[in-house]
């Protein structure tokens, strides 16, 4: 099948990849894992991609699950985190670009998808290029959420439960999409720590109820203890939720979160370094620590839901703060580095 | 209500308030929170006590819970959590010993429970006084091993399900008695690493398949690799439960336990420095961490049925290595200290 | 502590109290255990009757927990579940009012708190008194929608998880609230499945998608198949919540869940007889299935949330159709019993 | 791949579809779901059918899962019950026998494997014929229970949790599997309703504490006070597991459970007829149902794991009570039909 790529949106990641931090990819890549597309050439039995076996048509926007899991080790066959798959492909991180055909990656005018294996979900007609390209951030946001709250329970499209009290470390498209998870979850009050400002005024919109900029209260502990301030009564939040991708705010958001409360490390996916956290803090706030790394294959189906269904709640398309012609690839990366554009996307 | 104190076991916490690290205990205090006792005097009404509405009577051997809740806070009444507490009293640790009756910790010939909410269970006739001693050690360990099995699911003395595969760092009570927990509710295959050697031999009476000591393999690496490669096809543990209090080990077990697994961090009740943990391993493991800290009155029941119903499969009773008589109970510190006595007791 | 009652709900279990079905009630009684009231006259250390610790004033609207749960049972002990508390008392179901102080049933001016276990819940200043009729309402409902999405997860104020898909049988107040609740925590399409026709387009502002009017599509067989219909793709729904009442509506709602889904049965708090059930469609549709009768303290706490955070979003207000002065009370409840109102008050 | 069949056992289902009773079999058929077989010829690449990816051989003794699913239906991809699959293949009971290769049943010398999809689990050395048997119906068993302790938890071979209390209806093979099931993981009191007397006597080497005849008790109301008194603190068992196949053991079973406790339906693959229940029993006690019907592909596992590691523990292999040879097959059926056997086998 091919597809033609209406937009991709710049991850965090990508700045990485870009900076070869990761030196474990198979260069030349074409970047490129969050992208909105459209059937441009159909394959044989197309119907088997789409989970809910609808017919697919040439001109159909879909949303492709970026990944093509193996379905056959161990994390595929007995868990329910696909996202830990050991023969994982992805397009834009682990798909080869030197060989025939080529094209693995969302930064082009189009793209192969060959895998008998995939998954390709047909969207509701009036579901734009934007909220698609949105799916794939709001998955790791939704099932950031969800590790908190479903801690055993796959979410398997089923969905999960809200916070009374939720704080999002971090003002990116993770943080700001988590909190729109919480308040579609039913949470009661958000608070967001981060910055720059004209981020903490846009996550206003997506459910944010408070904001502590921390570059203007600029000590962890003056930040500790406004939250401690503001949830009172349980002596602080039900939920961090950690996306900023420094390693000290680890250590600061679990000094946060109430005793007996949740906190969910979603921020770390290239290595950036060790924190200094004390055991102690662990054990005796008897703490719940979740990992959020991968997805799998249903997950898409929250966030499709999540966005879809609360488009008119959430202004979602804001977020894609800035587009770029494919030949500024370049400047749509800088953007995104120096924390310009809240979600670069390519246009191609 | 005075109860006869007959036996009381020597906690590693006693270790550190003897040695005064805990600033903020109401010296003077009597220590001695792991006790076995029987009714010496009779209160009125005392009915209530027992949780299950047994008639108590003097010479009734009771497992005390040692600690009473207030019922009032935030924890008490919004989670399940009352080991929470926030204005909880525990004989020997909170209980000010400096005015009448004096009597509030079980390294004392007789202790004084006049407190209408405690809750003091009735023990089976033929469950000895030590078995009674073990009780809130094992309900340390249960618990702990129910938050990897049942995390979002309160123990409520209804239980909590077995893994494959688990990991115990520590070879001390807390470890032995995961160990026991563990298999009791059908896990497979458990690793102990830890040392000395006899320890890790007493060890393989209580369920315990395969041992790890640290004295001899003194590299983290190869002992990680030798986990690794005695659970190949997972990658590694479903659980590592860590029981040593050593920072170093939280770092060690992180790097143990499978993607997807969890780790419980029960080693840490009193503040003992900070460890290096990458945020990276975390999230990139998808991992679960479950401090666990306190128990809640309910949680003894578990306790007391699994010392109970496997006293004929696992030899409790020779985990209380040393007897001291109440003139003695420095030395009885010093043989916890220095890890002579797996579980020294004090015998007034 | 004295109360005064501003206004109070009629239940369907008043209906049937008043026409003797329930024997085993302590007549005479004083009707009324949905109420909304005010501190008229304050006792000696009211604080620890507000589950937050906050200061109650005389002036201060309350939101009283009508039961007070004995503490000491089994259930209370052991479970998550007071609700099933063996020695409960409930303003205006088990308390007698033939001795002083006589006043214990919100069909009254004045109420009497005098239970130092009671659970007060102080209510944000702009939380009106309709609001507060309906906490018990909603309360109920909410805990039968947490029933379906997290069964072994005890609400305690912390909430729970959304469906994709919902039928509701019933259009009563329970019904209407329980897809408020489903709305509010992340359901994507609910369809209700009850009579009369007003009824059914009130519940459309409450987040209620598609009606099924039981007076118009009178054979079970073809609402299971409309419902088969809208929710095709699963061959049902997630969730069905059976709030009717009629034993019928069981097997009825038993044949629409999808196969793996979850059948919620609140609609029985008095026994109207038996229905025929096939144990096989439990067995081969492996499925979930739950009572949910009674709540806990802490479960108001969900509700107040609900009601209060989206007071804008749902007209809650409109759902109290009828109101009656005091004298009126008969009248109340006929307009209950002939299905008139939806939910008819008694403002004193 | 061709698989020798050394043994195969008689399914209670088997005696239905013998005589008739599921009109919707692909007749004709080769009986046969339960068995143990050893690899006769190998096919190509036969390691993706290992799960744990072990090298597989002629002479290797496997445990083939009896059913092949589609992975691309709505509970192949969105749900962790794949046992709900709507496209499945099962040996011995879909399997059409018409056309070749012909041997797709159990009651055969040889079986044919030869789907890419189907899992086929290579045995330990010393895991007999018998317990191979033994696997799908200890499967059967083990899910039942784990639905009762682990509700929203899928097993995915992690397993489950122990109850206090449990009752078993049926003293058939699943109802004596399903008592050492609750044994292995740590169930304190089983008591098992049910009859013959021979059966009860077997069950008590199973974890069985206490047994009613009811050939002797009659009279279900007396049954139901006798669970009453042996459990009286919580007024009845945490847990109730319905094998009998009998619809009015349901709301017998449901009137046992204890308030708030968990009913698993596990007796009605084949549909017998409806039972009258009561709504208000369900919704009054709080109660959790659970129908247990499919297994999915990992739920062999932890069912391996039960027999292997708890062989020395339990004697299953006596639970295969009769061996026939294949040419008398029909005998097997008939020792079955009549209660002779509780475990009859085919041995070709």
């Amino acid at each position: 099948m091919l597809l033609k790529v209406e937009m991709a949106g710049v991850c965090g990641t990508d700045v990485h990849y870009y900076r070869g931090r990761e030196k474990a990819l198979p260069y030349p890549i074409i970047l490129g894992h969050e992208f909105s597309v459209v059937i441009a050439e159909m394959g044989k039995n197309p119907y088997k991609l789409e989970p809910h076996g609808q017919e697919l048509h040439v001109g159909d926007r879909v949303a492709l699950f970026n990944t093509v899991t193996c379905g056959e080790c161990y994390f595929c066959r007995f868990t329910t985190r696909r996202g830990l798959c050991q023969n994982f492909f992805t397009w834009g991180i682990t798909a080869k670009c030197k060989e025939p055909p080529y094209l693995y990656g969302g930064w082009a005018e189009y793209m192969y998808a060959d895998q008998p294996k995939a998954w390709m979900y047909k969207l509701p007609k009036d579901m734009s290029a934007k909220l698609n390209v949105l799916v794939e951030p709001m998955t790791t946001a939704a099932r950031a959420f969800e590790r908190a709250f479903a801690p055993g329970i796959p979410a398997f499209g089923e969905g999960f439960g809200p916070a009374k009290t939720v704080v999002i470390q971090g003002a990116g498209a993770i943080g700001t999409l988590s909190a729109a998870a919480a308040k579609i979850s039913g949470a009661k009050k958000i608070i967001m720590v981060g910055a720059p400002a004209n981020r903490l005024k846009l996550a206003e919109k997506f459910g944010v109820d408070e904001t502590i900029n921390i570059e203007q209260i600029t000590k962890p502990e003056e930040r500790i203890e406004i939250v401690r301030k503001l949830i009172r009564e349980s002596q602080g939040p039900d939920v961090v939720v950690e996306a900023t991708g420094v390693p000290a705010a680890v250590p600061e958001g679990l000094a946060m979160v109430r005793p007996g409360g949740s906190f969910v490390e979603v921020g770390h996916f290239v290595d950036t370094g060790a924190a200094s956290i004390n055991p102690f803090i662990m054990c005796s706030k008897d703490i719940n620590l979740y990992g959020s790394y991968g997805y799998s294959e249903y997950d898409y189906e929250t966030a499709i839901h999540m966005l879809y269904y609360n488009r008119d709640r959430f202004p979602f398309e804001q977020l894609v703060t800035h587009e770029f012609p494919l030949a500024q690839a370049e400047k749509a990366i800088l953007a995104a580095e120096r924390g310009e554009a809240l979600k670069a996307a390519i246009v191609p």
